[in-house]
């Protein structure tokens, strides 16, 4: 294998990534093995490490190291509490920003009939033995506003309500410090639909 | 060390890679442990080997695995004719693009004494070795357009000069296919200065 193999496999290599093209692999590869090789050391080794250790929780099928992921494993979460949310990155924006103390049950995206992403396909069994747990008292759906998403939280609003579980829909409308007349139309108009008596 | 630190440590060492900030190494360690571990494998090994076996051409400062680059190794490239460029990335785009069959020289930058980057920095003692060689008759300054990449480019036709090797400077002016309104002003003047005989 010739030098330009190796060099032109980790280009190959780290287009895998999202987002990442021709130019901005060269860049990268250029970066980690001229000016930052402590740095790719580092990578190649915490990479290696998540491969190993990273695997999905048993509970709310997010991110675990053991069968059980820290915040499922937190006695002092409410149990029953479970926030649905489709995917991880939205678990780790929730969990960084709210001072939610609830669990959640991270699904595998959203519905999507006509791409053949049914209900098998994000993981609803596994919820379906969650709430059949008896633990869960309240479904916090907080899936997108896309059609899709809206489409899951109906799924699984109607999976709740079969087993007499309260399900309820996060807020949606004018983001905090927004200027009314940046925000859309359609969000506009649900946050006026959705308006509630001022209290001071 | 817990589950969140496995992963954590994936986001840190992502984000020495240039152009990643804290969201996109996030949505990058999602990606490479939810849906492409085989590509995450990859990279591990490519990076790995890459730091292994790509080093520095000991004639053109180039990436190599060798002691001498594929590049410098090829007998039928020009020894004669020395390409002297600020960085692996200009190497690459020439070689890339340009049927250029001499050899090169790889700075390690360019000057910027304020900076405190002097000519030993960019490897200068490097260079004038090469030309003392005395197998090279015609220089090829590639450096940018930049005030440090023609202080630079001046610096190494001094060079080539007291040695009595010619030094040729890159065509710089509009580019091929560019509307002549788009061109910014010093490009257009620079063209101007530097036109020619039309040769039909």
């Amino acid at each position: 294998m010739s030098n330009a193999d190796a060099f032109a496999q980790l280009l190959d290599a780290l287009r895998c990534l999202p987002g990442v093209g021709p130019k901005s692999a060269q860049r990268m590869a250029l970066y980690l093995l001229q000016r930052d090789r402590a740095g790719a050391v580092r990578l190649v080794e915490a990479l290696r490490r998540a491969l190993d250790v990273v695997g999905q929780c048993r509970d709310c099928r997010g991110l675990a190291e053991t069968t059980q992921c820290a915040l499922c494993a937190d006695a002092r979460r409410n149990r029953g509490q479970l926030c649905v949310v489709e995917g991880l990155a939205d678990q780790l924006s929730i969990e960084r920003s709210a001072d939610y103390r609830g669990t959640y049950f991270v699904l595998s995206g959203r519905l999507s009939p006509l791409d053949g992403i049914g209900p098998e396909e994000l993981g609803m069994d596994h919820l379906a033995l969650r709430l059949d747990s008896g633990e869960v008292n309240e479904v916090i759906l907080a899936t997108g506003t896309t059609l899709e998403g809206e489409a899951t939280a109906h799924y699984v609003a109607e999976m709740a309500r079969r087993r007499g579980i309260r399900a309820t829909r996060i807020a949606y409308g004018v983001p905090l410090g927004g200027e009314l007349d940046y925000v859309d139309g359609s969000t506009l108009s649900h946050a006026l639909a959705a308006r509630r008596d001022y209290v001071d």
